[in-house]
């Protein structure tokens, strides 16, 4: 049993509530000897912080990782790896006027009659503040995995759609989604985007998103049959991100509508080595790496909190109204491409040491 | 880690492969004093098994569950429950032929890499034979629930999308989906729906389809942040099912597209009773049930062993082509209902049985 | 959680009653491509079954193991290696006079106040039937171990009290132990241990035994801190055989009486390898092999079905006396000696694989 | 799997080294709405804290925890309860002369060769400061468990060996071990003990001890066949401990002394309450609690930091001598009771809470 943690051998552990001291997470299981600086995690820390642009939450958050244990002489030693993030921008008393009050679409009904607890500071440990420590764990991950396998395995992630626009991932860039506050793969798509999103924002509605992953330089075989097959264990870590409702692995939902012509992908061994003519099975075949790139996308619903009036119950379950004030995203799906990455780059960590235990 | 075992207080663990001598699975903590009889399982069983009807793959199977152990003068004792299931029409000679190359669409390319084995006969452990003992599971999972939480608990699953062709969801009917060979809810689909598979098995070609799970009766509580949470394990639980590329919980990738206003489910009081006014988040908020009804689906690939010619390579890595004869479903999609049934009858008891070792 | 199971990586899972049809277990996480046969197996099975001697149960019964699962060609494919063992000498009939009554010494009352039941055939899963499973467990692992590491990889354990009864251990041979039906590594010891238990059973009373098992050719390394030590872990696996009550790793218990001198085993480099001086610590430092020897031993009481009249309650909770008849081995500790081989061996090649996951 | 985490529902994850910033833990699986302080669990810290009289380690550590998530006006919120020491008085200085040599008895040759690292200062994640986490998380699980099943619940440890000198259990008084310096339970033994401790300190020497656990008020029924027992799980726990070499439940060891008439345990019905005569069984039959109180005891190797010169060898391999200074416990058994009492009580709630999920 795992409430609170995630993964088999590279192991995270995340604690902390959005308005509390401070948050953190304890990665076990990671191999000793890798050179690891706060620098490399902070970078990556640095992509899912609010703030940095106007399509964010304007909560200023430094998001500053230290680094607790674990680490010796600029290495890791195979022991547990602590981090902390204090909180710094919380104002509590931002939800003081709903504290008896559930949101529509956050948790706050759930937790009551779960744990019999209404913390009312930004949702507590329901608050996707928690995402915070996952990017530090997977930012652990990622570097692990490059000094592994080498430099080719790299993992990226996009938003293909906000709210109801699209994009065209024939011009997938990966430049252009550093450059732009939207992890939008092409470039021109922007524009509209931004005159959306604005537009959502001023209404003080929401919009969701999808986002989609990449992974490549992948070894052949990680993944093991049947319970933690590779897509499941990804599915499991994406739909643990807040907010996130569905889970794609290749040609996804879209499979259902294919011929068994049109949906497995054809092997062809060109110049010794091993080629697919497709990629609809994501990478993965049986629950096993293929050598493929890994392919998974996930939606993430709009946000819950919007300046609309709606109606919701009370803790004493009267009939109450909600309009929900406060400094948040109008698409939290952005800010998950971080994380997503950082679920993936742990979940392969994770199958890439399993791997080596049984068949290595 | 557990490779072969699903669950977290209530687990079953599978074995077993297409062609052995048998296969099963032993399920570990299960509450003591349940009645349970080898019928009420077998109920289940037959709902999945091949050889129902022309749709389905023509391998007879009587799927025959024996209990080995954990039941005694009728009532669960606490004890692993163990059950055989004995393969009887198994033909391993239909594999000789193709038992050097690797079906593009299988897992025999990915499990020959990592294992370093082709085990041709059936597709050995990959093969969705494995699936019959997670019924097996489920059925024990279902009857345990009616027991503790009462007959207002019910799963049922029904096939919304096969292939191309969808259903009215709006003209529902679980009667209905117990009568027609598809799990489909609405009548006036099947003439349809029959007279495409038809011409999808004669073409030798295959098709998928998309399922849709409703869970009623759940208390609201079940579920647990961050990484076990309800959706999460659904999710893995789902994928963890042979050619299941994509789950969706409530409104899932369609979330994307919705407004804040639109996706989130209003609460009311109604004579005494909290109500949602939609259903958007399929029955979840924060990981945790909310009381309304599950609702989850999930796409299956199409059947990979199709007639067509395709192109692949053999275990030398060379060039060659592979045709699939054999007794094959051409939508596995459908067989794949009493699957999700039980995976999800799985999931909710082993969230129940957590919920009370920390809240109950 | 795992109520049944055992094991991080190199898990086994077992089922079954006393007195039911069958036992069995499920072994997952084994390594591919290693040679198995049953014959194999069957030649621990035998070392442990009951009936070969007349200072054993007299329960009849073969033992003999069956593969279902998991072996493909005569080598393991890395799926689940599922074995079953047919009880065949079960007299349940025995056990009717008994069955309301409480057996000082036994599980019954705990089981029947935990759950409600009282499988009273023989002891029903509290049995110590249940470790013919481990030894089926315990022989892949060692084969397996054989395999990777080598030859010089052993595990004997050995009787080295029965009893009031010492042996010198300074007679340690290791031919000896396999010819005696006591396990006993000094052949000095046989006679007198003989008409020891001769009386002891003449007497319908019993004995206790101490068991020590010693594994040579361990690489240094296996084992993590802290809480899966490998001593903690040797700890765990010979509590968990039915009817010990104390283990000790090198000087065990005995260290507490040492000065700092006197235990700590000092280190050299002898000929350019590393030695040490003395062995105290059991091969085992900060819960990591050192390369010595592994020592570690564990006491078994005395059976607990004797044929003296014994006070105890029945299942209404009213005073009664009990007199055990039956089949039942005056010393229970002697056949534990390839149970504590078989859980040592499941140990190391766990420790082994996990070792190899994180800094293989 | 868990390398640095221990329990099954109630989990706590410790990190930190000797000489690090801080140490830490976080406790996962506790019950919501308990009230607990950082003052009652300073109360357990200080008994653990070194530097309280003359017969501990002279380095300085208040030992001061303090709370940064999980509790929220006063209460256990259900969510994870992360905990942190900061380290005050580390003197990484006085390693510096034996960083490149192994100490012998401790961890230093093995940590190196597993990880290829030498954590010289103070021995990094070896050191025994890790069980300053562990008191922590025991306080927590002592104060849900006093809280739920009430004040008859009690864990109380002593000292009941000191090197080479006994004392007469008969005499064994709660309020004396709260008392004096060694956590001895008889008065009388006192005045021995410390001249004979004072010895050996002065002689730069050490000893060993036995620690004798007794929980009382436990109900009956916790425990779980078969590789989940409670005394298993003890086992596991109490020699997770640094330096301690065997585990006794009940008469453990002696057990193999004594006929089954002098060892199993009568039952009788006295005033309608269910009592045993004796206890050799120390409250568990088949890894279940009977109701009687639980004792264990465990020994604990004398301290291998020592004044007198040692043989030993350098990371080079080369053999030299060591001579250890510093600030070290004369007889680290002693502040081993409140570590023993915490482990006690964690695995107590944790299978508390494991009975509740099934049969509760």
């Amino acid at each position: 049993m795992s409430f609170n943690t995630f993964g088999k051998i590279f192991r995270f552990s995340t604690w902390g509530e959005s308005h509390g001291v401070a948050i953190g997470c304890v990665v076990d299981g990671c191999p000793p000897n890798i050179p690891i600086s706060e620098k490399e995690i902070q970078a990556d820390m640095n992509r899912r912080r609010p703030g940095k642009s106007k399509f964010t939450s304007q909560r200023k958050e430094s998001d500053k990782v230290e680094i607790l244990s674990g680490i010796f002489q600029g290495k890791t030693t195979g022991t547990p790896i602590s981090m902390i993030i204090y909180n710094k921008d919380s104002r509590s008393r931002d939800y003081e006027t709903i504290k008896d009050k559930f949101r529509p679409g956050h948790a706050d009904y759930t937790y009551f009659l779960k744990y019999g607890i209404r913390d009312y500071r930004g949702g507590g440990r329901q608050s996707a503040r928690e995402t915070a420590s996952r990017v530090a764990a997977g930012a652990i991950a990622r570097i692990v995995l490059n000094k592994i396998i080498g430099k080719k395995f790299k993992i990226t992630g996009a938003v293909i759609q906000l709210g109801v626009l699209g994009c065209n991932k024939k011009n997938w860039n990966e430049k252009e989604i550093r450059k732009n506050p939207f992890f939008c793969p092409d470039k021109k798509s922007i524009k509209l985007w931004e005159k959306y999103l604005l537009a959502v924002r001023k209404a003080g509605s929401s919009c969701g998103a999808i986002i989609e992953l990449r992974a490549t330089g992948v070894p052949v075989g990680l993944g093991a049959p049947i319970y933690s097959k590779l897509d499941a264990d990804i599915a499991s870590a994406l739909m643990s991100i807040n907010a996130v409702k569905g889970v794609n692995i290749g040609a996804g939902m879209n499979s259902a509508f294919l011929s068994g012509e049109d949906n497995s992908d054809e092997i062809r061994n060109i110049s010794r080595k091993v080629k697919f003519k497709s990629n609809n099975a994501g990478g993965i075949l049986g629950g096993i790496s293929s050598g493929q790139d890994i392919i998974a996308s996930f939606s993430v619903k709009p946000t819950s909190s919007i300046l609309s009036s709606r109606q919701t119950i009370n803790k004493k379950g009267k009939n109450t109204k909600i309009s929900v004030r406060g400094r948040h995203d109008p698409c939290v799906g952005i800010r998950a491409v971080p994380i997503g990455e950082a679920m993936l780059s742990c979940v392969l960590l994770d199958h890439y040491l399993m791997h080596k235990a049984q068949c290595g």
